[in-house]
């Protein structure tokens, strides 16, 4: 097939940049444009480089970045990747809907409209379709949504446990990494040694999102989950990779053996469809003592395009009727650029694009 | 009066430079002797240096490190402050209690014992007669235990709680510094940019010394309390300070105000007696969004010898029937060597020495 | 004597508030107000607090910050403390300056300055007097800078070089501190696991600035010392505490011991007038394996007034004609706002004041 | 070609974990076992793993851990892959090598012996052929040490210099990598936030080694080169990658422009064979202002097999007659194993294995 062509915007962040990256040589899509504030017009990739990890190449390196202009995005791509800050993103995302884009998006804005999905492939695909119900579908145009980072990083492993058993009460503290505050982000005087347990609307947003996408779609409306979800967040000095400890009450009393079996054995949609990005297997569970760990895990998903696009879960634990689970994932992979790819993948396989 | 001599063990460790610290012109004790294993025998202070922030005086520095050695610690010292490793802890502490030393031990091998104390002096001070039923106590030997680092950092705002409205349950996730593992301890690798999600028997340690704790000692019996605890620990890389979240159900609904108001106004056994190493206030409130923290806070208590030895609160929030609070101590001063010398200080006051 | 009333300009930042740190009950000083950009006036010292180790005073934590008005610090202050930024400080110190104020300045823009002294009280004493010929001085005002945080760490032990056997060339490379770059400075996403090899203007001001203070002044000119200095100056992860390594090519060849002789021997004029945040010791050497290390040794100069006021010089050591040093200071006590307030003490001293 | 059996010596550190990683599917050679002290003995490589940045192949992560045996090694393998440490390596190098074992290491047990190279394929591949006289090459066996880390991340540019211009001194400062001091290596508690001036015999290292590595080896001997080298060597705290400051005089005064041009046009030997580690391009000239950095440049070399592989130069300046430039390397690819196995295949296509 013909590759459509993609638009990224944000280019200059680090979302923006994970974007480029799981679209360099994208076997469905052809990356026409890198667009970022004024501040940054006419700049090389590589003059404003923040990812640490991945090697691009000296093509993609020498591209120059474009002011963001929506008739002209609309002109040229069919989609836009959305990497751009909540408060900007809300108004240009409506424009380039309303201009016939798909717009699959990182920021927060949408996330909680009435027709707008927070999707994961793997959790609620479902959902997808909701974007018929979105008044500019009929020219095209369209959001979707992926859901905040930490929500990301447990949402398939507690959709699992509901799907199952039944989700009663989830209790969640967070490790989040630096690079879910954006760059430049967090101060590196706060970060270095140190531990911040206040991050701005986290933990409300992490509470409505997983209510929202572990829910249902149906005439029309979002019917959402009736779980309850504690969450309590905390920044600390990771680069990338959110670690959250889970303590969870279920419908029954399964083994710890039954939830480890139920998880490894779990695939998506994004598996039976065999997505370009989409990890072999999504949620994976160590038997060591001492994992997950940012160190070792964040990587986890596949050596290619998926690299980076698993939940990891470890120390599994029952005590009297709750779980305690430790899970682990890429939080601008998995949990950012890598979500949004893998959701308009879905979208190309389900003839929305 | 004249000051009561003392042995510091474990002087080449973090909690045993911790004892010296808090030990030097102390107005109740004399160190008399620093001791540890034969590998350091006969180095200085000054040649095993751990700690990073205090400034020890000179003469401090170049004190010599001795072998441990009961008979002598015995006709030397009235008390043993040990910041030995669990291991060893264990029989050589036994020892000294039968050659007749007061033992106030930052060790675990002692703590669950049936007639020895874990003494937080703020929250349980009547649990320190129950030494008078250990057997040594006859002849002046006695064991009395800290508890571990993370159980301290909020033992007292949970006995607050249950004190005030019942405790029934706590989610607790942990955020612990580095110098909770000793030294050597973590590797540098395993540190650096990374969250190590296991500390081995922590979470155990922690469900019960807090029952333990906030029991009873009647009849020559510990009672232990019937709340709940679901603890999962992690380690982080910050150098000192124990940063823990908490979701807790009480026995009623209180609002936040009135929480904070009981926290602000606690005060217990070492502050009306004026204990030389008690905070003013052992439970500090903070209201900014963004607290606390360990860069601000793990020095909380006081400019002097109380330094460290405050409990900070913040971000206290209430869902539901669900109370959320962050929680930071400082783990080798309150949770280490600081909770033995408060500890003495408690048996000093109360003639037990 | 009355107490001479100062402003602290800049409060809100890192330097600024070091400043506050070491005016806390000064015995010469009275911090009349706090002074910063309009964007944090009201706001009290404690909701910008940055500074991580210092337990400031509650009534200081209470304190308001006032927008920074030339007409009224004229008015209130003799003294002015600068820590604002080098863009901002170069016309407000001017005016300043001439409304009659003595200002001490963190600041680099008048550093290079004609008739400008850059200070430091043990190294150039003498150079104080060039704020005759400034042309403010006749109605009281007049600025005195202190160097670069980098320049300072090493200018001690370089003048008791270079007055000893005469300094020929200094080989300087850096490991610099955080706190250097100022809040929020360096983002996080740059500093955690990273070393950054460039920091603005810094090699060419070391390079410049020592021949400045290790000059003559005389016949209202600076003379420039003539030898040579060749910096590479890189940023490390660590809060406070600038390392340097030096290699030095002296005009004779000097023993290793005779140079700890000199080193530990050297006492200055602040030291000769015993001024309040003097450390007794100006050079410190260590003679450890693996000395200085910020971690042990950013707080070297004294347990009261003077704590972080002295350098730390260690692993000395020739090779062929060369000596290889490596030297720490605290950048923002030393390096920073104690250089400033040591500046001023020593102008209290020299009636000046 | 068949595949050459090799086996990996010290496979629980993270030298021998980097061999693992450089040799699975590597064209040449076949990973035979995997041998370490007996303190490992059948554990699987899933079970000891250090390495955080490469995603190893399942069947990798089962391999088992077996005891040293130098009979077995000798019978099984034509190549030993030696990461252990030098203390164990000097004895069973030397038995490998008598055993007829081509041993190629990262110890430095014989760096300084008469007739063992320190190799670098672009660097002073002739030196290889010194193999040739030690005595045991009769039988097949002989010794191969790459350079120690910090030395290898600056050869190949001096080498070029020295070339082109003639080295005259250089004034080296590094900035060195925890991975360099291996496992446990530092402690936590000593690298974070913080600078160690001090790395065991590493100054005295770099020193001797670039001398040996840039002479020649002629008649039987190696004849070192005249240039003079300082050291200050210091450990900073990140994961991969030496930092390196040099300060360079050289026998004429070229221009920048011309030290770009040569560095960025040497290709060696591994280039013009296309060996399958080397990269494409050996020495990277970065112009943006603040590199290299760890974080962005300790990959550079390419995207396969080579990752890793190249030396990253930036800042490169001149004052005087001195140049200024910063250096990067990846101490345990190119700097450990990958440096190795770079040998191994110049060995290969040389016809001595």
């Amino acid at each position: 097939m013909d590759k459509i062509k993609v638009a990224v915007l944000g280019a200059t962040g680090m979302i923006g940049q994970r974007f480029i990256e799981m679209l360099e040589d994208h076997p469905y899509f052809e990356m026409e444009g890198l667009y970022a504030s004024e501040r940054s017009e006419g700049k090389r990739l590589r003059d404003v480089l923040k990812v640490r990890d991945h090697v691009y190449k000296e093509e993609t390196l020498d591209r120059k970045i474009e002011v963001m202009d929506v008739r002209k995005i609309a002109k040229n791509d069919r989609i836009a990747f959305s990497g751009i800050p909540s408060d900007l993103a809300g108004p240009t995302e409506t424009e380039l809907a309303e201009a016939g884009v798909g717009v699959f998006t990182n920021a927060g804005s949408h996330r909680m409209d009435a027709d707008v999905p927070i999707l994961i492939p793997e959790v609620n695909p479902d959902h997808l379709f909701s974007v018929k119900d979105q008044k500019t579908f009929s020219n095209g145009g369209f959001i979707v949504t992926n859901a905040n980072c930490s929500s990301t990083g447990i949402a398939a492993p507690l959709a699992v446990l509901n799907d199952t058993w039944g989700l009663k009460e989830v209790f969640i503290s967070t490790y989040q990494a630096l690079s879910g505050a954006g760059y430049p982000g967090v101060p590196s005087l706060d970060a270095v040694g140190n531990v911040v347990p206040f991050i701005k609307n986290e933990e409300e947003k992490m509470e409505s999102e997983l209510a929202k996408m572990l829910g249902k779609y149906s005439n029309g409306k979002f019917e959402f989950a009736g779980f309850r979800t504690f969450a309590n967040c905390a920044r600390v000095p990771v680069v990338d990779g959110h670690l959250e400890s889970l303590t969870i009450r279920l419908g029954s009393e399964p083994s710890v053996e039954e939830l480890i079996e139920r998880f490894e054995a779990f695939r998506g949609e994004p598996q039976k469809l065999d997505l370009p990005s989409a990890p072999p297997q999504p949620i994976i569970v160590r038997r060591e003592d001492n994992r997950p760990q940012p160190a070792f895990d964040v990587f986890a998903g596949g050596t290619g395009r998926s690299k980076g696009m698993a939940i990891t879960l470890g120390r599994i634990r029952k005590k009297e009727e709750f779980y305690k689970i430790f899970a682990l994932s890429h939080n601008t992979l998995r949990g950012g650029a890598g979500g949004s790819v893998l959701n308009a993948e879905l979208a190309v396989k389900k003839n929305l694009l």
